[in-house]
Parts: C-alpha cells; sequence; structure tokens
C-alpha cells in the first residue's frame, strides 16, 4: 500500500462535505475552487474529464457525487472535501477585499462562459465592474524580458486604448504586463490584472502597489482560493482568462519561448484575432513576435489603431481608427481560418455548415466555432434555414 | 500651330533611318533604344501602347514603320528617327566596357521576355553572365533614407545570399542598395547594380567606385541609352528590372513613400514573392515594410535563411535553410492570391482556370499568371486536359 494514496473522508466527513454545499450554487462552486484547480491545458488531459463532468452536471450535483466518489478520475479532488470550509473561504476572501463572482452575477463577463474557460468562480478586488470593462478589453502580453523598446509601447497601448474607452487586460507580470497597466493607469484608463495566485497575495511579490493601484483604477481578478501560490502550471491556467478577457490579443514583445505566447494560443484557441508587434530583427526579444507574424498566426500591428481595426466589430471601431484605417476589410481583421470561410461565403448564395467543412477540409466544431466569432463580428449571418451568407452581399 | 509639333524627317533622313538598321535585329533594338524610354507604368498609358505595338512587331519591322510614321502614337519617337546612328552608339558603349545585350544573346535572362519586362536591350558591364547572375537572384532594395539598423541588415543580406550562392540584384542607390551590394561584395559574392542611367555614367556619381567594384565582381546592367541621365520615372522603369532579375524581392528598410515599394510593386506584378524585414515601430523608417506585412503584400523576413526559403524553388531550398524552417510549405511561401488558389487545387480531383478565376471572383489572366509561378515553383501541375492540381495529392 502507498502511503501517496489519496485518502478517502470518513462517513462523518462526508455527511459534513454534503452539508457545506447543501444545494446553493455559490457555496458549491467555493466548495469546488478549493478542491480542483483550474483547467490549463486545451487537450484532453486527465483534470479535464473531471472538469467537463463538473460543467456537465452543474457544480451542485458534482459535488455531491463528489463526496460519494462517484465522479471518474475524482480521488485526488476527494482527498480534500473533508477539509472544505465555504464560510471560512468567503471570510478570507471578503477581509481582502474580493467578492466572489459566479455565473449569473452582473459581474461576469460572458466570455467565461466557454467551456474550454470555465472557471468554478472569480474572485474580484475593485469597485468596477469585471463584466463592464470585459465589454470593449484587449488583452496586451509580452516578456518579463522586455527590452526599453518593448516597455516604451507597452505603456503607449495601455494609454492609447484607454484614450479610446478601451480596457487593457495583463497579468501584472514585471516587464511588458506591467508597462501595459502603468500605461493604461497614467490615463486613469480602465484596466483588468488577472493574477496566478489567491487573491490575498500579490504576484509578483515587487508588483504589490501596482496591483493595488489596479485595484483602485479596475479589477483584479483571479480564480484561485486563498492560500494559492503562483506556480507554473497556474500561470498557463491564467492566461486563458486574460485570453477570454479581451476582444483582440496584442503580443507586444516577445522571445520564441516566452509565456505570452501561451496566452496568444489561447486567444487562438478561442478565435480572437491576434496582433503582434514587430521589433528589430536584431534582437531575439521580439522573435516571438515575427515567428507569430511570419506564420500569420498573427497580424502585424504598429499602434493602438491598428490593435483596435483589430479588436472593435464590424462597423463599431473609432472615429479615429476608421479614418487612419479605413473601414475593416475583411482580410485585415479575419484569421486566415476565418478568411477562408469569408471567400466560400462570398462565392455562394448561402452554404450550410456541413458544406464549409468539407470544403475547407476541417472539423465541423471548428468551423461552428469560427462561424460564431464571424457572426459576432458582423462577417457573417446565418438565415433561418441555417444558410451562412456574407453580409456584405 | 504650336512650336512644340514634333518634327517630321525629311524623305532624305527617313531613307537614312531606314538604311540605319535594314533587317537586323540587334541594330534595330540599338535604334529603339536612342528613340523610346522604356515602360514604367503598369497601366496602359500612351507610351504602352507605342511599346505593346514594338513587341507585337518585332524590333525590324516595327522601325521602319515608324520612321514611316505607320504606327499609332509614334509621332516624338519618329521626331528623333533622323538623329539615330547606330554605329556610333555601339562604339560609345563598347567605350566604356559595356556589351549590348538582347534576347538569343547567352547573357539575356528569360524574365526580361515577361509583356511587362520586354527592355529593347540591356547594356551589360562585367565579365559575369547576367543570365547565370540571375537563375538564382533575390533583388534586395529599401530607402535612401535607411538608419543605420537598416544598412547592417541589408550587409548581412548581400553577405547571406552570397554564402548560398545567390546574386544580390539592386540598384546601387545610396542607404540600402549600396549597403546590400557591399555586403555581398565583402564575400566575393555574386552581384547586380541596374543603374538608372546610360551605361557610361554612374548614379549616384558618390556611388563610382562601388558601381566599378560591382563591374568586377558581377555585372553592371542599364537599359538606357548613352548619354541619358537619371530622372523620376526612369527610376520607375529601372524598378521593374530589379524585380524581374530576382527570384524573391525583399524590402530591408522603406518608410511609407519609399520609392523601393515601387519596385515590390513591381515583384508583385510579376507574381515574385516579396520578403519585408520589420523594424521598430517608434522608427517611421520600417514604416513601409511593416504596412506591406500588414496588408499581406510581403511575408515578414527576418534573416537570409527565411528569404531563402521564399525564393528557392519547392525542394531547392539550402540544406541549411530547410534545416531551420523545415520543408517550404505552402502557407509560408505563397502569396496570399496563390494561397486561395492552392486551397481550391486541394479540394479537387482537377479544376480547369476558368472555374479557378469563377471561384476566387478574379480575372482569368490574373488566375493564369499566379498558376505559371506556382507551377514554375513545383505548387501545381497542369496534366494534359488542362486540369491543374496540387502536386502533393
Amino acid at each position: 500500500m502507498s502511503s501517496n494514496r489519496p485518502r478517502v473522508p470518513t462517513r462523518a466527513e462526508t455527511g459534513r462535505a454534503h452539508a457545506e454545499v447543501g444545494s446553493d450554487e455559490r457555496r458549491a462552486r467555493v466548495a469546488w475552487s478549493r478542491v480542483l484547480e483550474p483547467r490549463r491545458e486545451r487537450s484532453g488531459e486527465e483534470p479535464s474529464l473531471l472538469h467537463s463532468q463538473v460543467v456537465a452536471l452543474g457544480h451542485v450535483e458534482a459535488w455531491h457525487r463528489l463526496v460519494d466518489g462517484d465522479l471518474p478520475r475524482c480521488a485526488s479532488a476527494r482527498a480534500h472535501v473533508a477539509d472544505v470550509d465555504v464560510d471560512g473561504e468567503l471570510t478570507r476572501v471578503a477581509q481582502v477585499g474580493s467578492r466572489v463572482v459566479i455565473p449569473g452575477d452582473a459581474d461576469w463577463p460572458a466570455a467565461f462562459d466557454h467551456p474550454d474557460i470555465s472557471p468554478h468562480l472569480v474572485h474580484v478586488r475593485g469597485d468596477a465592474c469585471l463584466a463592464d470593462l470585459a465589454r470593449r478589453a484587449v488583452a496586451v502580453v509580452g516578456s518579463r524580458a522586455s527590452s526599453g523598446y518593448g516597455e516604451a509601447i507597452a505603456r503607449e497601448m495601455g494609454a492609447g486604448l484607454a484614450h479610446h474607452g478601451w480596457t487593457t487586460v495583463s497579468g501584472a507580470a514585471y516587464g511588458i504586463d506591467g508597462a501595459a497597466h502603468l500605461g493604461a493607469l497614467a490615463v486613469d484608463g480602465p484596466v483588468v490584472a488577472v493574477l496566478p495566485c489567491g487573491p490575498e497575495r500579490a504576484y509578483p511579490e515587487g508588483h504589490r502597489r501596482l496591483i493595488d493601484a489596479v485595484a483602485q483604477a479596475g479589477v483584479v481578478v483571479t480564480e484561485l482560493a486563498t492560500g494559492t501560490v503562483a506556480r507554473r502550471h497556474r500561470f498557463l491556467a491564467r492566461n486563458r482568462l486574460i485570453a477570454a478577457l479581451g476582444q483582440a490579443c496584442v503580443v507586444v514583445e516577445a522571445g520564441l519561448r516566452s509565456g505570452s505566447l501561451n496566452t496568444a494560443g489561447w486567444a487562438e484557441a478561442l478565435h480572437r484575432p491576434i496582433g503582434a508587434v514587430p521589433g528589430p530583427v536584431t534582437q531575439m526579444s521580439s522573435a516571438g513576435c515575427h515567428e507569430w507574424i511570419r506564420l500569420e498566426r498573427a497580424m502585424l500591428v504598429t499602434d493602438t489603431a491598428e490593435v483596435l481595426g483589430l479588436a472593435a466589430p464590424v462597423g463599431q471601431a473609432p472615429d479615429e481608427v476608421v479614418e487612419r484605417l479605413g473601414p475593416a476589410r475583411a482580410p485585415d481583421v479575419l484569421s486566415s481560418a476565418q478568411r477562408r470561410i469569408h471567400d466560400l461565403l462570398r462565392v455562394g448564395a448561402g452554404v450550410d455548415t456541413a458544406t464549409l467543412a468539407t470544403d475547407l477540409v476541417a472539423p465541423v466544431e471548428e468551423v461552428i466555432g469560427q462561424l460564431a466569432l464571424m457572426q459576432l463580428q458582423g462577417w457573417a449571418v446565418q438565415d433561418d434555414a441555417g444558410m451562412w451568407r456574407d453580409p456584405g452581399r
């Protein structure tokens, strides 16, 4: 017998664990946040199966099944159910000035409902409304090992987005993240920081004052339970919230192995437009940006106007942006996959999803995801018969 | 009566002008080079009509018709026929160490046969064979108002291309052109300079020694008659030869209104892959490069390997390049228009040109041009029945 075998709760403990939650959605989500870490991989790994079960059953039902050991691969989560103290967690969260936000709350951003995102909850600190801030937001990310060049651009970007009323979402890290936050803060702009640790912590510690300033001007967000410290896998999970909160994602400066490209990868999986700022090819600090542009995973952007050209839905870009760039054109804002769909929509009088998938040699779910975003941004319409068209025709 | 009305040659003069050429193709081309400047616009302006007539009739026949005033819109060219002295021109050309190269000569590059290029002739100075040099060549262009950053990259590019046995073609201008030539010369690499003036001149004058060095290591080329000085419209015409001589065109550094983008425009019209090197977005000196990348008129390139990935036909990139970039993939080397064709070729078992044009909502001639280049580079094959396929299928 291995001493590492997960502990099984006693009968008395399971009774208490059931009672902790009862039929309360919020309490169920708080309970889950203490036993199951956020998903961090887009592929179907072991944790994802349990996550999928929770999403499928709902947090309340899933909690009771977890307590009874009646879920697949739940042993390690179940080992902790006896320790869950929902009231204690709610008290700790309130003590640090945060509130627990779950689906149905005014603060809850619609983007979190995506099955690949779906946090149990988020702790939100700051008076602003997260859902409002996220309605017009850009994820601005980049290297911690940034150059003065990259930092200057990130500051400009934060301030420039604020100038147009757009929110800067980032991760409060050293380097590009911090510079983007500072740029937005410098002009009292809307700003969101998503942390890779519990709500009572600041990460990095050296950015504690910056993070407090973000909470004053906007909100600081984390889906992690109190007491959770920053670890590599938590950065990866945190990145998906940053990507989800932006209508677009901009990589300001990134080397080939920068973690910020993980955030861009999430934005890609969510079919968000991605921008990357070029830099001198003689420095490796922009090599990741160049690689993504070269492979057409990102659009080259040089300023805020071009970023808003990517982020704003068709017809909703600020006047100043339209003046500079002209009205949005499909080739400028759609990803290469979306453009291939757009091309096909322009040819015929109307086409169904299955035909599109066949013509594109792409999985139907992928095509559905792309079409949904294109519909949202005004590049595709679906008639009552389910046929897709280019609205411009 | 306007005193500006073109002079009409006398009977005696037309007799001499006919005799100057007789039935000799080379003499006819030399004669034409003295009365009709190269085409410089891709659109159908007045000079183009006369050019087209010359191409259609052949230089000998066209010359005699010109002398007789029997060509459309030929008045201004005809006004000079009395002054043409073919032997004098041949002597002057030989005196400056140049030779006259026309179609059929070993030196004549196949790319010059394109109807949009078709110089009457080129004056070539240097022992190397222009056609050989052009077989593996990249047009490297950029601003005269270059930065130290851009010049360093241009030098690296010239040297890097030489390292792989590729020729650097440029225009000997100050700034990027000169730096590219210097880079190639520094490693005794193959190099071609195309001048915007007659063969006895150096332009710019300050690059006379550089131009002489190019003639030592490779060749100096011009299609302009002796005595012709550099003028704006001649730069534009010269640019089409630079674009034609490269299998790809790289813009190293260019502001938004840089003349080097005119060269890139010629490369585009010739369906050559175009690369652009990014730089700091905080300096306008790379803004033209960024604009072309953003609009997907150019691929972002950061070094020689990526340039050769664009320039080398499928399966013929240097090992070092393949090692670094992997085998060429269609999305990396094809233009967006070519990729749309490639997508369509991949779907079906074989498709004819007219159907492709319909599906792409593009003119048939445009599609034919793209297919010809794709066939040359190994991305498309045509069967005996005229149907196009993706060779990879």
